[in-house]
């Protein structure tokens, strides 16, 4: 299948090969999966071989951010070479008629590229404020901030989203023709991230700002 | 910190050094996070650079089970080379009084090592049911099954659970003990994976079983 040139793969190692159909290579969809997450997975290689690595994640702009401790194996080693961040929303299961095509509704996004070292204390106050507002818009004002020996201690980098591909499946089953009249139910088990109730901290006297009580959708 | 002996890390690439008592190395925990999971992300590095790529996943014993086309550039690289599968769950976002100590709870578990194709018609066939039964319990039963065909384009792989580290973070902050009269709001906003309204295929007119109507937990 040939794609149409405003939606071509910006490299051949991100072209999708398995069903392109799903592939999207556009901005708004990557930003989308993106700004949806909390977290990535980060695969990066060294002489142990290939690890795989959960880590919190926030986007500006064209880059994704991640953040650690100056003293983190991984930080060290994602200056030194490539690495694939990954990230992926699970949206629901598919029931078709038939065991083959059975499938799963999900979002996600793989970015290739060399992570970089965020540089400057005003740059790096500045993206660390962004994360805050990310997580709890308002909070970075109420908090007490961080210190010159906190934020000595911690590392930030960041990946630019230029060799990105995304991969979206959504809606029903799609069953061969032959298996429409198989006499069982078929549609979508859906999944969805719900915000619950928050829990305060019993050593806490404080009342709760706007997006703690706004927080639960349950 | 010592780790007592029964809880220590099957290897040295598992030993967790990022706060160490946030790790679990005994195979409840593991089970636990893995029975958990619909997917999980696997780290493999070939001549193009890592990857990571998200797949479906179930667990029998003591491996972890993926699937896919034949034709799977990552299944065929598996097989090729050691690799890691990572799972994590976000349970919240843990609001500190400071910056610093601001964090998120999760449940993430992570395997080394070397996939293996699984073989035989039978042990193909009995595995793959035993995914179906994970994902709807008894709906194999209902379904129209996998045609040899089928079976024959399908690649079933497992990993042994022997080298695997998990990490768990649960519980409140944990601010300095000079901070924690910061006149802010402190405690968890919590997630949940929730199971919403099954969404039934336009053309399907057969009744919803069991599992199916006991899916919202909304």
């Amino acid at each position: 299948m040939t794609e149409p040139a405003s939606h071509a793969a910006p490299s051949e190692r991100t072209r999708v090969r398995r069903i392109p159909t799903n592939a999207h290579y556009d901005t708004a969809t990557l930003h989308a999966i993106i700004d949806d997450a909390y977290l990535c997975h980060i695969a990066f290689a060294d002489d142990r071989g290939s690890h795989c690595i959960p880590t919190a994640c926030w986007r500006e702009g064209n880059h994704l951010y991640i953040h650690g401790s100056n003293g983190s194996r991984m930080l060290k080693r994602l200056t030194e070479g490539e690495t694939c961040v990954t990230i992926t929303h699970l949206d629901g299961l598919v029931m078709a008629r038939s065991a083959f095509n059975h499938s799963m509704n999900y979002r996600s996004a793989m970015v290739y590229g060399r992570f970089e070292v965020v540089e400057g204390e005003d740059e790096r106050r500045r993206t660390m404020e962004t994360f805050m507002e990310k997580l709890a818009p308002g909070r970075q004002a109420d908090i007490r901030p961080g210190s010159d020996k906190e934020y000595a201690a911690t590392t930030i980098m960041r990946i630019a989203l230029d060799e990105a591909a995304c991969k979206v499946r959504a809606g029903g089953p799609e069953d061969d023709e032959e298996d429409m009249s198989w006499p069982v139910w078929a549609g979508v088990l859906p999944f969805e991230r719900v915000q619950m109730k928050p829990i305060t901290d019993p050593a806490c006297t404080h009342a709760a700002p706007a997006y703690v009580v706004g927080w639960q959708k349950w």
